[in-house]
């Protein structure tokens, strides 16, 4: 039953059609799941004891980041300039290596306010030190899948971090917390850090569990030469080990051939594609519109704050649709409402879910409000809806971002977080970040 | 003399090496210019009745747009998807054939709100109706290198259109208004939409005046086939009409050889780079490393926010940085200093003037103040400054600009316009575009 009706003069449901509905509402229930989302004349009649809200802009559903590692806000521009395998080993993973729980915490705490605050509602996240930072998701009140980082550590072994994952969703089960904020997951590295037996053992475990399986897939043209010499490419090596029988995310996703294309169709791949880390990287453009048309679910990525160096999803809508078009030489290879369904329900698909990255009766109820006071939307909400959405997706984007509901919950009020205090937040943060360095 | 000191913790000249001052300060004189810029304890002793005010954030020059159409605000999303000519041909210039003084004049004004709040303090500007597009500048207290539009139109002769830019610099002068805020300029629309004999009388008119020209040149690949034919590039063909004699800005730059950015070289000519908008409209990317490096001058420009969609040269760095990395596939081929750079100095080298585009004594006060009370600052100001630029491009970017001073005047006081009304200006664009559509 409704408890809560939003109300605004535009609500982008992000259906597949990318349907502009004016004057409409969502309703939400008690237990943060939508009701209702349409025009406000279908809707039906408001419960007595509902609260509704009236707000001037637009109402859309929270927005999908299919693949970060966000507690490294402790790390953000930290050797910037490097590619990617440099930037791993000489600047990265040495600090990574010295940071403790607390620092993954106070890093993910940051992470989810920046991303709120852009209207992420939801992170897949694959990085270590699992308690702390859901710890921090929950403090924040955001969402995330957690792909809990598996590689060779030293002292720390392949099967054990497995078989850790494994204990941990038999004891929680695969999804918990307040309106089901957190999903269980494995997150193999990637190929190029784990022997094919490890891949094997992993897929497996996932498999009888039904999680998902996060993993970095052909990222950059030099960084698994060995696994491509033997097996053709890192799809084919992934086919192999059983990983694609099973739910799987496969991020970054550059250097694919056709046949590759084809294999993560076959398999229901989802792919997170991450235009911004995978420039800024120079690592390439991975071929986003070869991977639509075939078939293949594809969210946006953000990667981690280190390497981009902000956790802003519109601007990787912005730049999944620039880089379509150059790389087709095609202006019509993106449009600015397909970027927006990139963000949002294309991330959804992307991580096998269906309970989320739209406003659509039963899913739950993680919106985002964005103010249209602004110069962006100067030719107003009266303008033809394909231009509504030009202006949202390519003017204003996240930075008029003011209220941001997690399953109902409001997480986000006029800009700040509701849960968490920003201040301490950066102060957590920055004294990690100068211990680090 | 000293009138107002502005005190900061960092401070960013913006001087050839991109230098990060530390607890320095900016002293800027009655009449806007800088007096000294450098660390506080190196000031000169602060003479009496001179203000000084303490900023926790950073200070850095205002930035220069150097290829924009800003009064295209009234048109803002229109077309959005349509290739460049289909684009200009199809949507465009129909409608701005509608266009009154009025509207121009309105929807310049709101550009320069939404170029000030996003830290740009001048902006080369190619339009026609002058005179409003002008008065709308002083009136929100930004500054323009104004190149008035000069092409075929219906009933009016490219040559009519020339005498009058003569005129106006003749009666005005080249610069004038408070603080210099205008300069006038020829803005010869491009090699493809006049004749040959036009350019050749334009280029004789500008240097006889000593005015720059503003030009688009090699946009798109099939813009301008026949001159290519005829004279084997767009920039051979400038040269030989005695453009490149003079003081000229080459917008976009798209479609060069290697001979075509020798010959820029030679000639001092500047380049106005416009990622975003080469990139929405499948246009391709500039040579950025390839000009920088043969000796060229380079700045950022947004084109009109009717192909961008916005004003925000902080993004326009950011794709800079991208697209060269990724078209070089080398992630040291642009810095975030660089970046840094090519948006402030670059862009006033460009223009050729050393008046702007840098904090060093003598040159105008067009300053702008950062907050970095922002995540994307999570890591403090206490970082190196590789990290603390890194920071202020690619994570907040226009975000956090909140205080703009343009000849020593605030213009933005804590994100909003002092001179002109957000709300009015956002309320007459509105109404310009309902009227245009």
């Amino acid at each position: 039953m409704t408890s809560l009706r939003l109300h605004a003069p535009v609500v982008l449901p992000c259906d597949a059609a990318c349907t502009v509905v004016r004057d409409a509402v969502v309703d939400v229930s008690a237990d943060g799941r939508i009701v209702f989302c349409g025009p406000a004349s279908a809707a039906p009649a408001l419960p007595a004891g509902a609260t509704e809200r009236h707000f001037t802009g637009i109402l859309l559903p929270g927005l999908v980041n299919t693949h970060a590692h966000s507690p490294m806000t402790v790390l953000r521009g930290l050797g910037g300039d490097l590619p990617l395998l440099r930037w791993l080993r000489e600047a990265i993973w040495p600090a990574e290596a010295r940071m403790s729980p607390a620092d993954v915490r106070a890093g993910m705490v940051l992470g989810c306010v920046e991303m709120l605050r852009n209207g992420v509602t939801t992170s897949a996240e694959m990085y270590f030190h699992g308690e702390q930072l859901v710890e921090a998701v929950l403090a924040a009140g955001s969402r995330v899948v957690f792909g809990s980082a598996i590689m060779e550590l030293p002292g720390v072994s392949w099967r054990t971090l497995t078989d850790q994952v494994g204990a941990w969703i038999d004891a929680d089960g695969l999804r918990f917390g307040p309106g089901e904020r957190v999903e269980l997951s494995y997150g193999p590295h990637s190929a190029y850090l784990l022997p094919t037996d490890a891949l094997t053992a992993v897929a497996g475990e996932a498999a009888e569990r039904g999680a998902l399986v996060q993993i970095h897939v052909a990222e950059a043209a030099d960084e698994d030469l060995a696994q491509r010499a033997e097996f053709g490419s890192v799809p084919r090596l992934l086919a192999k080990t059983g990983i694609l029988d099973g739910r799987v995310l496969a991020a970054h996703s550059v250097q694919l051939s056709d046949e590759d294309i084809a294999l993560f169709a076959a398999n229901g791949v989802g792919v997170a594609h991450c235009p911004g880390s995978n420039a800024k990287l120079a690592s390439g453009i991975a071929p986003l519109r070869a991977l639509l048309d075939a078939g293949v679910p594809v969210g946006l990525g953000t990667d981690g704050p280190a390497s981009n160096d902000d956790l802003d999803l519109f601007e990787e809508a912005r730049l999944a649709a620039l880089l379509a078009r150059l790389s087709t030489m095609d202006s019509g290879a993106m449009t600015a409402a397909g970027a927006l369904l990139l963000a949002t329900r294309g991330g959804a698909e992307a991580l096998g879910r269906a309970d989320i990255g739209a406003l659509e009766a039963g899913r739950w109820a993680d919106l985002v409000h964005v103010d249209v006071d602004d110069p962006a939307f100067g030719t107003g909400l009266d303008a033809p809806d394909e231009q509504v959405i030009a202006n949202l997706v390519w003017g204003a984007g996240s930075r008029r971002v003011r209220d941001v509901w997690v399953a109902g919950e409001q997480v986000v009020a006029d800009g700040e977080p509701t849960m968490v205090d920003r201040s301490q937040a950066q102060a957590a943060v920055q004294a990690v970040a100068a211990r680090l360095r």
